[in-house]
């Protein structure tokens, strides 16, 4: 089985509203439910394991029902970090049958299924595989604001998700993980430091996270603009 | 004297129009016009020189004329690539009286006059000065589609102009440049490649590059949301 794990128990306090981020709605349907149907039609994804404060869970359930998810199979607590969220969302995965694991942000709605499906077919391959997208702009490296390097921007890339990886190997990397650590926001990091290799798959830059009401701002205007559909 | 240098000659191929996208309007206003007014606002710029292609030197002007520009002394035509039309606004640069050279994007209107007095004045103290983004997402390093390295977000910054220079600094940066390469497309990277310590200035992530329909789309909803203004 492959097993998606969204990660949605974000509070938004970033937001400056009363509702978490993930319940915003973009054309009249939650961001989360939008992100949840790109999995939904991903036929490589067979179970989706959805990560919650957990005061949001029953209103999260009746909402799951207006929409017939049918891979939703668990609602778990999230955590203090977003890694400990991660890490509650991989103890409620049936080991026995877990192949891939792909971790995806609740607040990535425009991910697609193709990307989905690209990406855990690399780390069915690989072991580890990690959704990118091209730098655009000129990154420089400082030290006590100064530059210090320009690194090649075609040998750079924008980490995006879904993160796919071999059960096995993400459940020993969280093992050695610090997951109270809040700077902690990106799995392949994790992975990247047991030494172990991990594939990129090309994305687009399209799947953005909605973290800002900027952000918001924008997602309507592509979708009003079938720019990114 | 400080003189902007704004780099408008691109034909923008990307947008897919007829009109370079410098040209197109924003809120009812072309882009350039925005540009220019963020510098005509900053005190501490006493001149202005515009970089155009050959083609729409004669339009502009009579667009400038609409727009009473009080700075604006010349504009030049532009090169085949970016550096060499840099290159030409800086042959344009009375070198008797030059100071800072403040090198800007036509195609980055949401600058603010606040940012282009800072960034010029970093450059009056230290030469050469930049200014730059949080870099938001996570950066990974990438050789032969495998993940090499994932910096340390906190030390990475999205190079933005204006880009700041003073003028015998940049002369010789350019001398020293092959300003036909069409990768060569960051000023701030050949006053590196001299050894010369370049100072960065922290900016708004608001100051976008408009390189695409998308851009567009943000752009306007940037304006009409006021959430930039």
């Amino acid at each position: 089985m492959n097993v998606a794990i969204i990660v949605a128990a974000g509070q938004g306090t970033r937001m400056g509203g009363e509702r978490a981020k993930q319940f915003l709605e973009l054309a009249g349907i939650p961001i989360i439910i939008h992100t949840l149907r790109a999995f939904e039609r991903c036929a490589i994804i067979q179970e989706i394991i959805v990560v919650l404060a957990a005061a949001e869970a029953a209103g999260f359930l009746s909402l799951a029902g207006q929409y017939s998810l049918q891979k939703l199979t668990k609602v778990v607590p999230g955590g203090a970090t977003r890694s400990e969220s991660v890490l509650h969302g991989l103890k409620a995965v049936r080991a026995a049958t877990a192949e891939v694991i792909a971790v995806h942000d609740g607040v990535r709605p425009f991910v697609t299924a193709d990307e989905i499906a690209r990406t855990v077919a690399a780390a069915a391959m690989h072991e580890a595989a990690v959704l990118v997208a091209p730098v655009t702009d000129t990154v420089k490296e400082v030290v006590d604001d100064r530059i210090v390097r320009t690194p090649d921007r075609r040998s750079l890339r924008r980490a995006l998700t879904p993160q796919c990886f071999s059960y096995a190997l993400l459940r020993r990397a969280y093992e050695e993980a610090d997951v109270l650590d809040p700077e902690l926001t990106d799995d392949s990091a994790l992975v990247e430091r047991l030494g172990h290799s991990v594939a990129i798959v090309e994305g687009n830059s399209r799947n953005i996270k909605i973290t800002t009401p900027q952000d918001i701002v924008i997602a309507e205007a592509m979708i009003k603009e079938g720019l990114w559909s």
